[in-house]
């Protein structure tokens, strides 16, 4: 094992850096100066997130190699829900004396395999030693024409609210997670028990950025009207949408696209799966309105579910259970959520 | 005192972003959605910072507003450095629960503070929760066109060498910092002694990005050949230049600016004043080569000091001193530096 001071600051980026993957996304200079620079046809799109170990990730239960694909996944995700296109990120760490070079390469690995998946250049970051901790701080820059970029404040009273992929399981692989931690901690003989959990542990812990979503809308030439990336959870989310394009929504239970797999489990914890769906979080999936005049153009598009539409705003947020009857929904947030259900 | 959990994560960040400095860079979509938008006329400069407290920063003796500005000024210093205009920013903020809201009010202050300076625009950010301490990550954007981008690959052989500012200050300044830290944990009666150190604190404390030195340059029709911020310091910045330029530097220690108050400071520690200019870094001045040709243009820009010129890469990096020795320069960083006087 590799001690990071044996390498220096400059050593260690320099290592870690190597083999970079490298795509023609207008960088003229990437890694190596003060600064990069990007020539951007179209606007320039810019997000940023940080994870902190121990408040968005515990590395018992964490492999650094997802740790790094997700922390730019997330990101990206953020690029697509202005309907644009990826570029590049930079990748800032702090890292405590802890860490050997071949746990980052480990983490990088991850890092490098993401921007494999969504072709896009490692341009630029800071490395730096931290007192506690792993602290990842990522910036993803991307491109969009004027035309194409999507707010959260334009939904429009009858668009149709739509959803991609399927919503909770991420917020059940974690449950999951923090179950075999319990038990390992009681027990650290005891194996950890994921048999047929393979996906709720994929999307809680390597979660993709829905970009495919973004290249077959414009495929089909639909422009959503609104849109946002789900991360705090669908609920959440909606309020986000509702609130920017002063609207309300109308959802119906039976609409919410849930995974077999994370269904049964909810019922396993003795949660309702609706609510994990409504408030579970970290789900990366994108939340967007259409025209109703697009949806003989949707239904060319997988994996998108119709879940609701866009009402006055005074009737506000409603969710129109199986039973038939209609609940306020409620803005919980995932760490709303996390509190509530310890008690 | 409020605390943070008060008002919660988007309540906080509505609160801390409330009458931002708004400039017209190209903005046209700020803080609210999920990524921001901007036009930008050239191509796009990135670059990214991370500050961990206890690292990075003392809050025993750093004021949170002088923090937040400093934390914004080192990244405009890297967009300078490639010759480029700033337009804004994104913070992303880890906080542990001793902070309250009226904390990182006065560090949002010296954000803001910094951005009036920089006329630049908080674009987005994100705000989180840490384990322990504060975490800050700047990530600032500019603009540039192709012709005028400076890089640090392409001093040629003759170039001057040029410096702004003085050199040694802010290095000078945390180590009297530091002393009356040492005075004050032995006994918290004691009042700290910072009679006619103004200029080191500040240096220390508040620097400034050099922009008036690109407008002036601009002005006078000079683009530097090769050009790179001094954090570091003065030797680790040449090594750079001399690295990736393929070219040797020779400089003269009777050019090394330095101020009075930081030369009688060297001398008061017991401590050789060009070794303070070499190796103390955080100066945040702009080093940078100019042609020959342009040396009368350059007279007319105030503040700048040609420290020595470019040789033969074979003939490495050298000092003449006073007494008219050759001594090899060492690049010696900031923390090399650190460790060294420690030890």
């Amino acid at each position: 094992m590799t001690e990071i001071k044996d390498l220096g600051e400059f050593g260690l980026i320099k290592h870690l850096t190597q083999d970079l993957p490298s795509y023609d996304n207008g960088v003229i200079k990437g890694i190596g100066d003060d600064a990069a620079i990007l020539l951007i046809d179209g606007s320039s799109v810019i997000t940023t997130d940080m994870l902190i170990e121990g408040v968005h990730f515990d590395l018992i239960y964490t492999p650094l190699k997802h740790l790094g694909y997700k922390a730019v996944a997330v990101n990206i995700s953020d690029i697509c829900a202005m309907n644009a296109t990826p570029l590049g990120i930079t990748v800032s760490l702090g890292i405590s004396n802890r860490f050997t070079v071949e746990a980052l390469e480990e983490l990088y690995d991850g890092i490098k395999l993401a921007c494999k998946k969504y072709k896009i250049n490692i341009i630029g970051g800071d490395t730096c030693s931290s007192q506690k901790g792993l602290v990842i701080s990522i910036t993803a820059i991307g491109k969009v024409s004027k035309e194409n970029v999507v707010y959260r404040n334009t939904a429009q009273l009858g668009d149709l609210l739509c959803v991609s992929g399927d919503l909770g399981a991420a917020y059940l692989g974690l449950q999951l997670l923090e179950r075999e931690k319990q038990v390992y901690i009681e027990d650290p003989n005891m194996k950890p028990n994921f048999e047929n959990k393979t996906y709720l542990l994929q999307r809680q812990m390597r979660p993709e950025a829905r970009i495919d979503i973004i290249e077959k809308l414009a495929e089909v030439k639909i422009i959503p009207t609104a849109m946002i990336d789900i991360s705090d959870g669908l609920s959440s989310e909606i309020f986000h949408l509702s609130e920017q394009s002063r609207i309300g929504f109308k959802i119906y239970e039976e609409k919410l696209p849930i995974h077999d797999e994370a269904r049964e489990q909810a019922y396993a914890f003795n949660i309702d799966p609706t609510l994990c769906a409504l408030s579970g979080g970290e789900d990366y999936e994108l939340l967007f309105t259409i025209r109703q005049a697009d949806y003989n153009q949707l239904m060319l598009v997988h994996d998108i579910h119709i879940i609701g539409h866009a009402v006055p705003h005074s009737e506000g947020n409603t969710i129109i259970t199986r039973g038939g009857n209609i609940h306020p929904l409620k803005a919980l947030g995932w760490n709303a959520f996390t509190e509530n259900t310890k008690g």
